[in-house]
């Protein structure tokens, strides 16, 4: 194997996949969903739909043990409702804190155990579809640029320097991740973002809110069903 | 909580646990032990037993599925038997890279995990007994000094600069960890550091030796039982 591919079963990752197999072809790469105790489970069914259709091997993790006593509004039984505002909207109320879909170092986690699961099987790279909007306004601490590069170092120099993190959409938007994705045929129709677990997608939770309007910056329309569509 | 212990069981990280209950308290303190697959579980039944001794809360996670593939000779199901030679002498053969007893990121991971988790239960410190000889002669890539400012710096920022490692011996030897612990009524006698599961401790592994050596250098006995003593 060569590459590794951290697979939310979302856009961004999914478009990650499709690079590592077109550079590495599909019998070099691996692709890596991890659930975390969410309160559903249709982006880890993505996830395995995404890998089938690329014709990857897909390996599934459960570490939802680590986080079961988080107050993340993500996580099953907690007692927060997950916000229906945009980020902007919601940081407004933080006081600088992360927002309440924040999963405690969860990139972190996903990151490590991606390397340890990579470097176990002989990969050299694994991606991560990162991406510039994420790290806007500080929602998610674990989105940084400085927190990926601390990160991606970490893993370099404590594999021995035989692993590294790749990360191509960085310093991209996500309106970029999506002409990338077309660009390589991507099937967004299997892909799922909306945190909530609902047969259509919301249309309104903060990652819905991202997602549509990165279609719009393309001038297509997103091939998934939605609840509601904001103007 | 206040603090989480990342215990493995053996002598340093036992030390920790004693730095973070005189710090804390015991009610505030975690403690956290991670099986990752290995041969036997005598360093887990110790952790335990050191946190029921310390009257902290102790709790175990199990990422022995990340490993199982990896070729580490400390995994169950490895082909490869745990050498007996000094850290010095198995360097001589590796041609710069780690020891066969080198598990892929492992500290990564469990460093990560334990971040996930105390930031979860709203810890402000993480513990962790790496020492200075860990990282003499680059035996284990995930124990280097510049990793591990690399992975502490990814954990501050990775939780929105909410959680802390905190590596008291990284400058330290492990003699001076045995000092400390003399210091601090350590009970050495719970703890294990061996990498073979028998009755006693091997005496030849290259962790026994290590801690053979750190004992000696305090001019008092370790009071564990030990297979062989190599003069």
């Amino acid at each position: 194997m060569e590459a590794l591919v951290l697979s939310s079963g979302g856009l961004d990752s999914t478009v990650c996949l499709a690079l590592a197999v077109e550079k590495y072809g599909p019998a070099n790469v691996l692709s890596l969903s991890i659930s975390y105790g969410q309160k559903h489970d249709k982006e880890l069914l993505a996830s395995a739909n995404v890998a089938a259709f690329y014709g990857v091997k897909h390996l599934s993790l459960d570490l939802g043990e680590i986080f079961k006593d988080s107050q993340s509004s993500l996580i099953q039984g907690a007692s927060e409702e997950i916000p229906e505002e945009a980020y902007a909207e919601q940081l407004k109320t933080t006081a600088g804190a992360p927002v309440s879909t924040y999963v405690p170092f969860r990139n972190g986690l996903f990151l490590s155990s991606a390397a340890a699961l990579a470097q176990s099987h002989g990969c050299k790279v694994v991606y991560y579809g990162a991406h510039a909007d994420d790290a806007a306004g500080n929602a998610y601490p674990d989105t940084s640029v400085a927190f990926h590069q601390a990160m991606a170092e970490s893993i370099y120099l404590g594999t021995g320097k035989d692993l590294t993190i790749v990360a191509p959409f960085i310093a991209k938007t996500k309106a970029d991740v999506v002409a990338e994705g077309i660009r390589l045929g991507v099937p967004f129709a299997l892909t799922w973002s909306c945190y909530n677990g609902r047969e259509k997608a919301c249309g309104v939770c903060g990652t819905c809110r991202d997602r549509l309007a990165a279609f719009q910056k393309n001038g297509i329309q997103d091939p998934i069903e939605y609840e509601t569509l904001v103007p």
